[in-house]
């Protein structure tokens, strides 16, 4: 009778424990932890310009989750009389319960993790990561060529990219694939990770000066197909404003 | 006698659910779960130059966490026979338990997770790699300028950075710090984070140019003697190798 009493005690003490341990979880990042209902009803607003520009991730993440969103879009007139609502002055910024956070991968990377998309563990978020700068490093030089006013020289520039710059870096991104994605079609463990947006996003900007140039890059092209397959990316892309950037 | 007994049946499955869930911990990146030990006892090996470089935030993290590692560094003509051996062809390269993972951040931010160096949770991360951006952003035209050849171009495109372009990004700095750090001298939540690392570091290069600048923003100047004072960090200081860059 002792012996059972005692094990009866100390069973109880256990159990109280574990359930404390449930009970005072917060949201961390974890996507194995119990945040989920709580990142879902947080509320979430988007600052940016009325184009996808640098709040298209986020916007493909809300999308993928099935979260809403508050997508306050900005006419350029608009700006100048909001600017210094901002903390540094920039767009996009995320409002995220209150708090103001600027910085379009920063906030990208705080969404995929309120939702389950920036990797199963640590090594896998490292992973995405090492994906996500790698593209970072393939657009350094696309934006500026982009933005040349001189119509002769942004040509000539671009096709450079195109041919010198562009290549190395597409096959760098398969490289990773290979290494990372377990043989499957997302780059990191075999599953959707806000990787796989961030490349479709900024893949689709030089597909709108080369429309064929991914057909050299196989596993890239499946990869693409396979993002645009998600039924809630699909429904996204469907319905998404039409904007000039 | 039956209620005893239910209730020893059901506190003992309590009780065992909640040491299975202990032990299907993994390291998440969460700084609140229990894989600290596992963190530790892994075996890093970092490869780069012998240089601080896109390194030496890496290393400023295994320092602060007093977490040994393997600093293994080429000289330029060791490099080309070693190039092949990265995913990428490029360094700095994390080998953790035989993955290699390149790209410097991605890296850094690993690390960081592993040793509770990231923030203490997904918001705190995020307001982490708002301020790491921000430093990203400033040093965006930095970096060029120092390979400038030409010595007279270097020196005036030195000085209309230093005039024109750092002040902005300090003072950006600045307000993130004023929005984050809870009124305390880290950038963070009041707490040694990565990012106060990686700022400490890039400013290091800024004050190889300009020893005197950082005497007008009074908080980033505080913030740098909070990091150096830091025991284990200024113990790495003191003992770290003098390279040209």
């Amino acid at each position: 009778m002792w012996f059972s009493t005692s094990i009866t005690i100390i069973s109880f003490l256990l159990a109280i424990n574990f359930l404390s341990n449930v009970q005072s979880q917060t949201c961390s990042g974890n996507p194995t932890d119990h945040c989920d209902t709580e990142a879902l009803m947080s509320t979430y607003k988007l600052h940016y310009f009325n184009g996808r520009g640098r709040a298209e991730v986020s916007r493909l993440i809300f999308a993928a989750a099935g979260q809403k969103f508050e997508d306050i879009r900005y006419e350029s007139s608009q700006w100048p009389s909001h600017k210094s609502e901002m903390p540094l002055g920039q767009m996009p910024v995320l409002e995220f319960d209150g708090i103001k956070l600027p910085q379009s991968l920063s906030i990208a990377r705080f969404l995929a993790k309120q939702f389950n998309l920036a990797g199963k563990d640590n090594l896998e978020q490292a992973k995405v990561d090492t994906v996500v700068d790698t593209m970072v490093d393939g657009m350094a030089k696309f934006g500026p060529i982009r933005r040349e006013v001189d119509e002769v020289k942004r040509q000539a520039d671009m096709q450079k990219f195109l041919v010198d710059e562009l290549p190395k870096h597409m096959q760098n991104l398969e490289i990773l694939a290979n290494a990372y994605s377990n043989g499957g079609l997302f780059f990191v463990g075999n599953h959707l990770t806000w990787c796989d947006l961030f490349v479709y996003d900024m893949l689709e900007n030089i597909l709108h000066v080369d429309s064929s140039f991914l057909s050299r890059y196989s596993w890239l092209q499946r990869n693409r197909q396979e993002v645009e397959q998600q039924p809630n990316i699909a429904a996204y892309l469907k319905s998404r404003s039409q904007t000039s950037f």
